[in-house]
C-alpha cells in the first residue's frame, strides 16, 4: 500500500469516526469536520508533523492548533486513527465528564490550548512559533487549522501582520474554505482568489488547493515547509460535509447531525472502512531549549522620601525579577512607554516582543507562549485590556499561565480623559474561575507582588496607577497573594477604609485629617482584591461600625463589590465610594474631587456616618 | 486668492491653533495633529465636505470621524477656523469643564462619537454610511481620519471588509501615514505601498499621495467621490510634527506639548498667520430622508402550557415591535439562527443586516447607526459580546442608544461547553455608566421588555435562554426597567432566593418542593438586574432571615454581588449559588447540579440554613 493509498483509507476510518461520535453525541459540528478531514489526514500522516505520542510535551513537537474549535470531531477522530484513541472512547463525545468536550479544550492533552470562539487560533498559533523561533530556537513547525467563516474575525489580521512582521516562516496557516459559514454563505463562498489575494498582501505565501485532493495537499505542505522568510497559508476549497452527499455543500446543516436512522445510509457513502488501520506520525528531532539557569534576585532599593509610580515600578520589576525567572517573556501593545515595560525590552531586548496597537493578537500570542512553558507578562493600558476580554476570557479555560499588567487606572490618569481611563479592568479581571486581581499602592508593594506574580501559576491581574505615588512600605514588608495590611489601627477606630492603588493614598490623608478631629478611622491596604483577605476584613467588621470601600473605577464589580461579598454573612454596613459620574479632562485632583473618590470625599462620608450612627 | 492660496492660509491658521492650544494644555497631540493637518483643511475648506453649521444635525450632513482621536487637538483647531470656536475656547483644552477634551468626545457637538481608543472609527464610519446608504436613502458622504497605528487594530480589518461587502461608496476613510507611532515606527513606516496593497485586496479603491500637497490632497479627494460601488481609501504620506522642524519625523515626541519656552520658535517656522481668516464649508442638499409613519404594536400571545425559549421570544419581539419603532435596525453576528434575530429579517430584510463573525465591527456599526438616530438591536452568543467590550466601552461615553442581546447564557446550554457559555456578560454590562441590565425568564416577559428597550434611549442589555422555559406570566403582566416580580409569598417564608432566566425555573422548583416539607421561601424574579429593585429586595430582606442568589454566571458581578450591593448597608445575610466550578460539555441539567445552582442545590441550601438559623 503506498502512501496515497493509505491516506485514502484513514481519511475514510476519520470521516466514519466523524459520524458515528457525533450520531452518537446527538450534536456536533460533523460537517465542519469531514470539510477539513482530508487536510488534516495529510498533516498528520503524510510524514509532514512530528510528533512524539509517548512524549507529547516533548519541547520539539511539531504543534497543531484548531483555530476553528467545533471542528473537534475531526481532533478526536484523528487521534483515535493514530491510536491514541478508541472508538469507545470516541463515543463518549460531549458527554458530561468525557475528556472529550463539544468544542476543543485541554481536558484532553493534546489540546494545545481551548478554543471554540472563533478567530482566535492564528494568533495561539503565532505565539508558538514566536516561542520557536526566537525563544527555544527549535525547528519545530505550528500548523493551525482555521474556518472560512472566521478569517472575518479581526483578531485573524493581526496575527497576519505579526507574523509577517516577525518571519514566522515556522508557522503554517490552513484555511478550510467550505463557503457556508453557520447560517448560509460566508462574505466571499468559495473565491479563494480573494483569500490569496488578501493574505499574500500582507506578506504570506500562499498556496492555493483542492482540499480533497490528496496530492495537492502534500504538495502544498511540502511548499509551506520550505518557505522561508515568511509564513505559509494554505487556502483549499472544501466542501462543507464531504463524503456524504445529502450534506456536501448544503445550507442547514451546520452543527447538526446525522441522526441515527439517517447514519447507515450515510455510512455506506463513506465506504468499506478499515478500522484496524492505523496511521503513523514520525517522531521529531531530539532536542531540547537551552535551559537558562536561574539567577539570583538583586534587593528592592526605593528611597522612601521620593514617590515613584507603580507602572515604573512594573517596569523596574520585571527586569529585576527575569534572572530568576528565565522562562519570562514581555509584551507590550506599543505603549511600552507609559507602562514602562520598556524598562525591560532596555535590559533584555531578547524576551521582549512588540505586539503594536493589537492587544486581541497580544493576548493570544501569550496564551500560545503560556502553552509552551513560557511566564508571559502582557501589559497596555487598562482600558484597552477590554479589547481582549475574549481572549483573556478563553485563556482561562486553557490552564494559562499569564501575567496581564493594565496601567493607567482610573479618573486619576487626568487630562487624556475618558478613553484612556481603565474603569472596568477590575470587574473584567475578577469575573474569570480562578484569577487573582491585585492593585498594589507603591512601588515596593508592586515589586515584591509581581514576584508573587511569578512564582504562581494562573491568570494574574495587576493594575498599576500613571501618577507617582509616595513609597509607603519598606523593602522587607511582605505581601503575598490573598493578602492585605492594615495601615492604620487603634482601639477607637469607628469605622473602616478599605481602598487600593491611588485612593489608597487619599484614604491616608483622610487619616490624618480626621486625626485632629479625634475621629479615627482603620485604614486597610486590599492589594489584593481577588483573593480577597476575609480573615482582616472580618475583623474590621467586628471593630468597626461601618466599611467604607473607596476606589477609583466604576460602583459595580469592582473593590465595594469584592469587600461587601466577602462579608456577605456578616451585618455590617459597607459604603461604597466609586467613580459614578462621567469621567471627562481634566487635572487628576480635580477629578478625585469630582468623583467623590479623594480625601476630602473619604473625609465627608466619615463625618456624615458618625452623625448618624 | 485662489482657492489654494486660500487653503494654504487655513492650514497656517490651524497649526497655529494646535500648538497655541496644546503648549496651554500642557498635555495633548501636537504632532499627531500637524501630520494630518492638510488632509483635514482641504476636506474641509476645498469645497468637498457639505455641512450646515448652524444645522448639526441635518439628516444630509456629511459626517466626520476621527478614529484617531488624540488628534483632537486638530479637530477643535479645525472647527475655530470655520468660525465655530474661539481661539479663547481653544485655550480650554483639556480644562475640567472644557467641552474640549482630551480626547474627542460628544461634549463638543461636532463630535459624532467619543474615540481614543485606537481602531474603532473605521467601523463606526461605516454604519453611518450604511445608515444613508441603505436606510436614509441620502446621498450625504462619510469621511474616516485615520492613524497608521491603529490600521494594526483588526476591528479595521473587520470594518474594511464589512464596507466593501456591503458596498459602501459613500465612506472615504483617510490614514494619515506619518510613520511613528507612540513609541517608535510602526511596522510599515513610511511604505505606502504595503497600505495601498493590503487595502486595495479587500476591494477597496486605494489612492495614494502626499498628504503635504494641497494639489494631490484635492484631486484625491475628488477621486474617492467619483467612485462608484467600492469605499474609497486615501493612503496619505505624511510627517509627524510637520510645519515645525524641531518636530518633524522625530520619534519621542508622540503626546508631547512644546513647552512655553520653545513656543515662539515654532510659531516662528508657521510663519505669518492671518487670524481673520476662516473657512467656508458649503451647505448640503436640503434633503430629508423619508420618515417611516410609527404603527401599532399586536399584542403578545403565548400559550400558557407551550415553553417557548427567550431567545425565540427575542426574534419574535423584534418583529412585533418594528412597526411602533421604525428606527430600529437589526445586527448579528452570523448567528441569526441561533439568536432567532433570523424571524425580524425574514419579515423585515432591509432592515437587517448581516454582520459576519466580527463583534467588534458590529458594535462600532451600532455606535454608528446610533449617532444617526437608529435604534440599533445588537445579538451574538453572550459569550461573544466579550470581544466587543472596548467598543462597548466607549459607545458609554457616547451618548449611545444601543441594545445588545446575549443569547445562549449560562453553563445550561449543555453540550457546546465553555466556549460557548456567556459567564460574565452580566458583569460586563453591569461596569457602565447608566446600562441597563436585563435577565426575562419567560417568552411574555422577554416581549415586554424588549419593549421597554425600545422606548427608552441608552445602552441596554438583555439575557436570553437557549432551551424552551415555561411561560410564567400572563399576557397583561407589567414589567418595568428597575422592577422585579414576587412570585412567591407568604407570611411563612423563611428565605428569599432571587433568581432571573433559567434559574429562575429552577427556584419555582424548589419552592414546590421545600412547600411540601412546610419549607416556604420567597422567590423573586429580577428581571431587571440594573437597575435593581431594592425596595422589594428591601421588603424581603425585612421579612426573611436570609437571601439566596442563584444564577447561571459567575460569582463576581453578577447577581448575587448586584443583590448584595443594593442591601449595603442592611444587615442581613446573603448567599450566593453562581456557576464555581470549571463549566464543560454535558447535559444542561447535568451541567446545572454540577454547578450546584439546580432546584436540587437551592433545597439543600434553604435546608442547611433552616438548621442553623
Amino acid at each position: 500500500m503506498n502512501i496515497e493509498e493509505k491516506l485514502i483509507k484513514l481519511a475514510k476510518l476519520i470521516r466514519y469516526f466523524i459520524l458515528v461520535s457525533t450520531t452518537e453525541a446527538g450534536s456536533g459540528h460533523p460537517t465542519s469536520s469531514l470539510s477539513a478531514t482530508d487536510l488534516m489526514t495529510c498533516l498528520l500522516f503524510g510524514g509532514i508533523f512530528r510528533f512524539d505520542v509517548q512524549k507529547p510535551e516533548h519541547p520539539n513537537n511539531d504543534r497543531l492548533v484548531f483555530s476553528k474549535g467545533h471542528a473537534s470531531p475531526l481532533f478526536y477522530a484523528q487521534w483515535a486513527a493514530a491510536g491514541v484513541l478508541t472508538e469507545e472512547e470516541l463515543m463518549s463525545l460531549r458527554k458530561f465528564g468525557s475528556r472529550l468536550e463539544g468544542h476543543l479544550t485541554k481536558e484532553f492533552n493534546l489540546v494545545e490550548a481551548s478554543t471554540g470562539s472563533l478567530g482566535q487560533g492564528l494568533s495561539i498559533g503565532a505565539g508558538i512559533a514566536l516561542n520557536a523561533k526566537y525563544i527555544d530556537s527549535l525547528p519545530y513547525r505550528t500548523y493551525v487549522l482555521l474556518g472560512d467563516s472566521e478569517m472575518a474575525e479581526g483578531s485573524q489580521w493581526e496575527a497576519i501582520q505579526i507574523a509577517a512582521y516577525y518571519k514566522l516562516d515556522n508557522l503554517v496557516g490552513i484555511i478550510d474554505v467550505n463557503r457556508l459559514g453557520q447560517r448560509g454563505e460566508t462574505m466571499y463562498g468559495h473565491d479563494l482568489a480573494a483569500y490569496e489575494r488578501r493574505i499574500s498582501s500582507f506578506g504570506w505565501e500562499t498556496i492555493v488547493i483542492d482540499g480533497h485532493s490528496i496530492t495537492e495537499i502534500l504538495s502544498a505542505y511540502d511548499k509551506a515547509l520550505k518557505t522561508n522568510g515568511r509564513p505559509a497559508m494554505i487556502i483549499a476549497g472544501t466542501t462543507k460535509g464531504k463524503g456524504v452527499s445529502f450534506l456536501e455543500d448544503k445550507n442547514g446543516w451546520h452543527g447538526k447531525t446525522v441522526t441515527k436512522d439517517e447514519l447507515p445510509k450515510a455510512l455506506a457513502e463513506i465506504g468499506e472502512v478499515d478500522k484496524s488501520i492505523r496511521g503513523e506520525i514520525p517522531k521529531p528531532e531530539d532536542l531540547m531549549p537551552d535551559k537558562k539557569p536561574s539567577g539570583t534576585i538583586k534587593e528592592i532599593s526605593y528611597a522612601h522620601d521620593k514617590p515613584v509610580a507603580t507602572r515604573k515600578a512594573y517596569g523596574n520589576a520585571l527586569k529585576r525579577i527575569f534572572p530568576a525567572f528565565p522562562d519570562m517573556v514581555v509584551l507590550d501593545a506599543e505603549v511600552s512607554n507609559s507602562t514602562y515595560s520598556e524598562i525591560f525590552r532596555d535590559a533584555y531586548p531578547d524576551r521582549f516582543f512588540e505586539m503594536y496597537v493589537a492587544e486581541q493578537n497580544m493576548a493570544g500570542i501569550a496564551l500560545g507562549l503560556s502553552s509552551r512553558g513560557k511566564i508571559p507578562f502582557v501589559s497596555t493600558f487598562a482600558a484597552f485590556l477590554t479589547r481582549a476580554h475574549d481572549q483573556i476570557r478563553m485563556s482561562q479555560y486553557s490552564d494559562a499561565n499569564i501575567k496581564f499588567c493594565g496601567s493607567h487606572a482610573g479618573v486619576s490618569i487626568g487630562e487624556d480623559g475618558a478613553s484612556q481611563m481603565g474603569l472596568e479592568d477590575i470587574a473584567m479581571f475578577r469575573a474569570l474561575l480562578e484569577s487573582v486581581v491585585l492593585y498594589p499602592s507603591d512601588a515596593v508593594s508592586t515589586e515584591k507582588l509581581i514576584e508573587e506574580m511569578a512564582k504562581h501559576k494562573g491568570i494574574y491581574y495587576i493594575r498599576t496607577t500613571r501618577k507617582e505615588t509616595p513609597i509607603i512600605y519598606s523593602s522587607d514588608e511582605k505581601f503575598h497573594i490573598g493578602g492585605s495590611n492594615v495601615l492604620t489601627e487603634s482601639k477607637e477606630d469607628v469605622f473602616t477604609v478599605v481602598s487600593a492603588g491611588i485612593t489608597l493614598h487619599e484614604a491616608l490623608q483622610a487619616y490624618e485629617i480626621l486625626k485632629k478631629e479625634n475621629i479615627f478611622i482603620r485604614v486597610i491596604d486590599l492589594y489584593s482584591i481577588k483573593p480577597i483577605d476575609r480573615v482582616t476584613l472580618k475583623c474590621a467588621a467586628e471593630d468597626t461600625k461601618a466599611i467604607i470601600s473607596v476606589e477609583d473605577h466604576f460602583a459595580e464589580g469592582g473593590i465595594g463589590e469584592a469587600v461587601r461579598n466577602s462579608l456577605a454573612e456578616i451585618a455590617i454596613p459597607v459604603y461604597s465610594l466609586a467613580v459614578r459620574k462621567m469621567p471627562r479632562s481634566g487635572k487628576p485632583q480635580e477629578l478625585l474631587e469630582n468623583e467623590e473618590i479623594s480625601a476630602k470625599a473619604i473625609v465627608a462620608k466619615v463625618k456624615s456616618l458618625v452623625g448618624k450612627m
